[in-house]
């Protein structure tokens, strides 16, 4: 039995969100994932509590795992909605005498280079749950067999395992030295991160079926495009595009070499509806009990309160990655460029661009 | 449930060792507690071996936890001792055939404010168990109902919830003002620190016996005293007895305020094996299956390499708790006095003094 596995060893560095609570941090600079979590608030806990078949999942401690749960604070509000909808389903049922109470125990996973001293010093106080950190990639077994009642991943699974190799290998056909992301016309590139995708994603299922009990949920949040339109013309390509042009720009000072640049691809991958499900499909261990693609709820909470607050909120997602690959000494004027450009082009999250989908699922272990 | 208890949120402040791994870290500086889990290796494998009943902890899954781990590699070290003994076992019982392989989950349990991050990223690499961080004082529950097999904690029980109030009180009876231990010959001071130390007893045995499976069993390693012995004639005694001389002399330099010093006591208590015995009787959810006092081998353990290790060694232990009480400006400084008057007394762990003891002890929830 190997904890990780073979793929997630390959990995160069794992992208985990920038720690700390100082005002670049994730912790301040994640409102949009908390608008996220708000607008699916509601929808989560009727699907959850409707899905749930209590007469399995029975069990004198209750697991629930957050999956690439960052720092917080918004695993603990998702996980928080999450018990509410077990407890609401279990006073519908009549399990809500406290002959039956159960004792909720709550992991929360990331890559071990996740800031968990963050988390920890965070976690609300008085909590009433039992509360455990669990390092190391989703991409691979994290918990014993049969262990866990209810998984969770929030704006998680978008980040792929790795880099798919021949994107940046200048002698394969699908070599991308011009971009840094997948939105480019060519589609041999689409296609190895779509391979990559399906990889990753088929990893994923099957190490969540191993720890699943029998009857057991995931609920997964994550960034989609629409049925139809490529990743080009949705808001979210066109922020790559930009951050991508950015530092193509900077060669220009000095600041970047091109050649680093040309071996920068981002491991990210947004799929569609139709391609999501015939995976799950495919996988086989899981049944789509709920799938929901969300737009409208969307555009209030991209809505962020100034272009400085949306330019943090970059950073702290990226500023990991762009360290590692181009150096730390780079991050400051990087950003401060990427700020002005994006000023310039005066759109946030794409204005004249096509919307892209939240995903919203819940699967079953079958 | 409350998983912390009210005693521990009165404590000012968690005592944790210090992070990451710099040359004054604890990972770096804790070869005697490393020589501790050597030295008592073979007395733990076989004792485990011995008393663990394979009948009842049959299970998929098979959960231990290092209670007040630190940030490794000792606590490791520890477990794989552990597992080395459950497997023995199994394989003498016959419980070794692989249809019934248990899958380990390895909890490691410490204050919040400890350093996880560090602890995460040396975890050794594939180690083929499942891993979880748990925050929180073991002074109360910090896992569901019957949920472990096996606990484990060295050298932290040592360390009470808080200093006992009355000792930095200076209109209590038992009040310490001249002494920052309770080596003094003040009676009431010493009842102050055995009351507290039989209340922590208390709870941390409470917590343990909902926490552990009917059968399980908890692995304690602790520094003690003989009995008949005061603490003043020992070696430890003798250490907090220059480490409190250090502070007041350096009151005269200006570096520490004189009410500063008697205001702190060290929240440390060392038992005699008459007196821990009693309490684990009293509280009666636990029988003794094994208890030993360990002196001889501890000699060679406490040959460090040289004073200066010595000196980073007490560091990384007490820089925390002298932080918290005294401000961070004044570390550098005493630690090079206090290293300089050892050296001018020229004793390591007390040449002259009564030895401690280790006290090894397994107890088995019944």
């Amino acid at each position: 039995m190997e904890v990780t596995d073979q793929e997630t060893k390959t990995m160069p560095q794992p992208i985990t969100m920038k720690g700390g609570d100082g005002p670049l941090s994730y912790t301040k600079n994640s409102s949009f994932q908390k608008g996220v979590v708000d607008a699916t608030k509601g929808l989560m806990i009727h699907a959850i509590a409707n899905k749930l078949d209590m007469e399995k999942l029975c069990s004198q401690t209750f697991r629930i795992v957050d999956f690439g749960c960052s720092i917080g604070p918004n695993t603990f509000f998702s996980l928080q909605n999450i018990i509410q909808a077990v407890e609401q389903k279990r006073h519908q049922t009549n399990h809500g005498n406290s002959a039956t109470t159960p004792e909720f125990q709550l992991f929360f996973n990331d890559h071990s280079s996740n800031d968990f001293n963050t988390l920890f010093e965070s976690l609300p106080p008085s909590w009433p749950y039992f509360v455990a950190g669990v390092p190391g990639s989703f991409y691979g077994r994290l918990f014993p067999k049969s262990s866990i009642h209810i998984g969770h991943s929030s704006n998680a699974l978008q980040w792929l395992s790795k880099v798919p190799e021949e994107v940046v290998d200048c002698n394969s056909s699908a070599y991308n030295g011009g971009s840094i992301y997948c939105t480019g016309i060519e589609t041999e590139v689409a296609k190895a991160y779509a391979t990559q995708f399906e990889n990753d994603m088929e990893t994923f299922l099957n190490a969540r079926a191993e720890e699943l009990v029998n009857g057991g949920l995931i609920v997964i949040l994550m960034g989609g495009i629409p049925d139809g339109t490529s990743l080009s013309q949705t808001a979210i390509g066109k922020f790559y595009d930009l951050f991508g042009s950015c530092l193509l720009d900077l060669t220009n000072t000095g600041l970047i070499k091109e050649e680093k640049v040309k071996s920068f691809n981002l491991p990210l991958y947004f799929p569609s509806a139709k391609e999501l499900k015939a995976l799950i499909e495919k996988n086989g261990r899981f049944s789509i009990e709920s799938f929901d693609e969300i737009t409208e709820q969307l555009k209030g909470v991209a809505a962020l309160p100034s272009a400085q607050n949306y330019i943090s909120h970059v950073r702290a997602g990226f500023e990991g990655v762009m360290k590692e690959h181009f150096g730390h000494e780079m991050v400051d004027e990087f950003f401060a460029y990427y700020g002005n450009k994006h000023l310039e082009c005066g759109f946030v999250f794409g204005e004249n661009a096509a919307a892209n989908t939240l995903i919203f699922m819940i699967l079953k272990r079958i």
